[in-house]
Formats: structure tokens, sequence, C-alpha cells
């Protein structure tokens, strides 16, 4: 099995066992993107602050002022914007996570 | 195509993809005037403060303390008033973004 | 036309495309008082902290916690009693206005 | 007209034009007591910091969560207690007054 | 008439005056306790820094988020315990007393 | 009677005068554990940051955005932990207690 | 018995007589992971931040602003992801416990 496919089946795996709490998501973060479309390198202080991911995991959802629970408005496969900064690394079996709150992520990119 | 052309298509490419979450909204941001309408050529430190741009994409609006979605009182196509700081730039294929939140935006400008 | 008039045609050009967001309002400042109604000078470092405008844009209202719309309770042609800090100065088309929060507004002064 | 005549004439005219936003209200304060009622000379640094007034001019309440209207305790003529900080000072007329939000007022005085 | 009872009694005339505001009280500060009860002095800085007071007025009590005034838990002639910290001194007609809010008075103490 | 009788008498009395305000508790600390349960000495240092206390004193309550009283889920006599920091020490005819949020406390400690 | 029962023992001991109060949890460590699946030893400063641990006691649940109780969504035996920083020890009988806000907890881990 290639590294990769063997990253991804590690991620897979966590994945699946992980219950993030109230309004919290997991994320897969996509490597950086170091070319423009036209080929053009990027140079890394300029690479684009924000980072795209994949949800792989997702809570519940928040409570409102009554303790009601509010479902989430991202489900698992969406690809997502994030900030530059927050989100919880998470190590575990080899596969390299974040946990966000949904209120940090920046907008869904569709395909 | 011209350079602005293209720049044209990318924004609407990557606005097409976007989806904001909640109250956020994606502005590009117009060129910084240089002139006044009488053509004298404005020194960059005296250039406006606040900054103007047309809406790209809009978020759904956010929560009250229920969870109930409240609608945004902006849409794709208005031309807003920005304050100088705040927004999150956003690099995707070619195309230069700023995220805001409703709240954030000053005024909307009639043309 | 003199300046004063050229300033002031300035003023209600950009007032009437501006539509300030939720509690916001947009203010032209007033002179800076520099002399008692005595006539004797005022030096600089005296002047009134708190400075005159006149409201030349209102927007929709503030929302509550469940998102209602609270309407305003100054209007348009209302002249105001403004802190000495706050307020972001606005540069369109040769018009410098200010725009307010209603809640900093102090007073509003009758003639 | 003595100067006392004139600088009550000058609080009262400005008095009626002031219209106070939400729950704020505007005092005149009185002049820092300087000697004990036995006579007693009181040093600067030992007067007391709390500060007397009387409210001149009302605001028509400030707003609760819901938006609605709570209507004032203290009325125009009520002599109170301020505290040694806070309040905006304005300078109108020949008339200097103070502005103060009704929670920042510690005590009604009765004669 | 002695000090002791001049002290009394302008402490009583003011707190008759004084209406403090939503939910602030008036209070009469005990003489700091120097010795134990088996007579051995205490040093200035292990004595307590809790102190004891009297209240002399109360306000008509703090407003819940809809504006409604929730009554004082607390009455003239109680005998309470006072934070350390805390409290705006009031010095009026040869009466020394602290106004403290509801919330920041420790416990009631029975005699 | 013996000096821990004496303080424990000295506690009883002081306890039965104090009615704590709102949501506060009166506590009476522990000894601090010097030795495990094996006996082994444990360094100052390395003494737990968790200390054990008992509840002497209750109050009614705290208040929730409405101004209803919420009624503790603690109980005169009940074992508790309590945080390193926080508490305010009184010291009050020979008896020496602390006094508490009811949200401060960790947990309660079944004998 | 073996050192591991034993501690195993004295921290079930503790867990029985422990109540924490209102969304307050009771956290037993698990020893930090310092090697891969792979068997690869992995640095101490490259240990994964988060750490794991079961649930050993929970508290009724918080109070939303009614002051009602929002049962938890943790039980005893869970086994979840924690913050790097956060929670109170607790040394209690030769047991190493740690005490979390329900709300600080990332994500419920299933085996």
């Amino acid at each position: 099995m290639s590294a990769a496919a063997a990253a991804k089946a590690a991620v897979q795996a966590v994945s699946r066992r992980l219950i993030p709490m109230f309004d919290r998501v997991v994320v897969e973060k996509a490597e950086a993107v170091t070319r423009t479309k036209g080929g053009i390198v990027i140079p890394e202080k300029a690479q684009g602050k924000v980072l795209q991911g994949t949800i792989v995991a997702v809570g519940p959802g928040g409570r409102n002022e009554r303790g009601d629970t509010i479902p989430l408005s991202v489900a698992v496969g969406d690809n997502v914007l994030l900030p530059e900064y927050g989100g919880t690394k998470i190590e575990l079996d080899d596969a390299e996570l974040f946990i966000y709150r949904e209120h940090d992520i920046l907008a869904k990119l569709n395909k």
C-alpha cells in the first residue's frame, strides 16, 4: 500500500472512532497549494493563509440558551475553508487531524 | 482575454463554489480610489480608510439565541462600504476575495 | 457655486446613496465652535470635546436577541451631540462623513 | 444679571434643547464642598470623592433584551450623588454640563 | 452630645436623605476588631480582611433582563460582612458611609 | 476544653449566625493531608492542590436571568473538594472560615 | 497486588465517593503514547498534545439560563480526548485524577 493510501486508511480508521463533542467537527487538512493553476510557484510566505480541508467527523451540534441542541450545517465529506489560526491538532494512530468549532469554519467550498 | 477579464472570470468561478457559513459574506474589493472626482491625486496616506467592495457570495444568516437563522440584509451584487480592518483574505485559483461578517459591513452604497 | 455649496451638494449626493447597516447612522460633523457666544476665542485645547453634527442617513435599526429589528430613535435632519472618540470616517466623492452606532450618540439637540 | 444668574440661565437654555439618548441623563454638578458644616476647611485631597449634582434633562430610558424601553427612575430636578469618575463633559453656549448613564448614578439625595 | 453620639446622629440624618439606585445599599462600617475575644491584640496586618457593617439605606432592587425590579434580600438594620475591596466612600455632612451593590455583600450576620 | 474542641465550638457558634448571600456557602477547611495512606510523608510542594472542607452554612441560592432563586445543590455537612485558589477568608470570634460561590466547588466527596 | 492493580483499585475507590458539581466530570488520564503503532519511538516534544482519558465520575449537568439542569452527553466509562491545557488535578488516597468541564472535552473515542 502506498504511503498516501496508508495515510488515507489511518485517517478513515480514526475518524470512524471519533465522536466530536457539541458543535465540534474533525477536519483532515488538504496539502498547502504551492503552485497557481497556471503553474507559477507560490513562495511560502505568499501561500494563501486560508486553508482547505475535508470534514471527517461531526458532533451532534451546539446548545442554545435553553440547552436544546442545534444541528450542524456541515456534514462529513464537505470541503471547507479554515482560518489560519485556531483548531486543535490530534495525532492518533499515525493520523493527523484537527478539531474545529463549527462557527470557526469560514465557508463550504463546492468541487 | 484581457487580464481584467481573466481576473473577473476567476472571481466568478470561485464565488459560485463558495457557501459562506452563517452570517459571513464574500466580498471582492474595489480598486483604491486614488483621484478625486475633480482629478486631483489623493496621496496614499490620505486615501479613504473606508473601502468599497461588491458582495459575491452570502451565507444563510446568523443564529439568534434560540438557534433560529436570521436572514441577511445584504445580497449578491450589493455594493458595500467596508471598515479599514477586519475581513479574512482568501486566495483561491487566482482569485483574491475577502470574507466579512454581516455586522462588520458599514453600509450599502447604491450606484 | 461656492465651496460651501459644493461641499453641501457633495454630502447630499453621497447621503442619498448610503444605506447604513443595522443601527448605524451617517453624520455630517459641524465646524468646531472656536468662539463663545460672547465672542471670546476658545483655545484649541479647551474647545468642547463633544462635537455636534447632523444626521444625513439612517439604518433600519439594530436587532434584539430574537433577531427582530428595533427602529432607531433618531432621524435624518436631527442635530446630535457626538462623543470625542468613536465614529468611522468615510471619504466619498469629495464628501467627508462619519458613521456612528445609534447607542454612541449622546443626545439630540433641538435648535 | 450676576455671573451666577447668567450661568443659571445658560444651563436652563441648553437643558431645554437637550434630549439625552436612551438611559442617559444630563447633570449640572454642584460646587465641591470645601468646608465641613462646622466650618472646618477640607483640604483638596480629602474632599469627598463623591460629587453632587442636579438632573437637568433625562432620556426616554434604556432598552431591555427585547428592545422595549424601560423608563428611568430619576427625573429633572432630582439631586443625585455621582461617582468620582465617568460622565461626559458638554460645553455648550457657556453652559458646562455632564452626561451620565442612569446606572452610574449612586443615589438620589433628598433635601 | 458625645463625639460618638454626634457621629451617630450625622449618619442617621444623612441616611434618611439617601435613596440608593437599583441594587445599591448604604453601609456604615463597624470599627475594625483589634482584639480577639480572649483579649489578645490582633496586629494590623492580621486583622480580618472581611469587614462588618450595618445597612442604613437600601435601593428598590436591581433589574432582570426584561427590566422588572427584583427586590433586595437585605434590609435597613441588617448586620453584614463586606469584602475587603469594593464599595464607594461617601462623605456627607460629617458622616462617612459606603455604597455597595447587593451582590458584593458576602453574608448577613445575626447578633 | 481542648484547643480542638474550642475551635470546633467557635466555628459552630459563628456558623449559626451566618446567612451567606445568594449562591455563597461557608466552608471550614480540613487540615492539609501531609501523609499518604501508606504513611509516606508528602513534601509540602507536592501536597494536593485541591483542598477538602465541610460546608457549615449555605445561602438561599443564586438567581436566574428572570430573578428567580435557584436552590443550591449542596447542604450543611457536605464534605467538598475546593479549588486551590478563590474563596474569601473570614476571621470571626476565633473561627477561621471561607466563603465560596457554589459554582467554584469542584465536587462533593462522600465519606 | 501489582502496583497497576493497586493504582486501579485506588482510582475506583475514590471515584465511587466523588460527585462532581454541575457539568464537571472526573477523568483518569491514559499513559502518554510514546511509540507509533509501527513501533517508532515518538520524541517527547512531538508526542500528541491531545491526551486520552477515561471518565470515572460525572456530575448532574450544567444549568441553562432559567436554572434547569441539562444532562451531560458523556457517561462513566467513556474514552475521551482532552485538550493539552485545563483540568484540575486531584490527588486523593494515592489516586491521581483530573476534573474537567464537559464543554472542555474535545471528543469521545470509541474503542
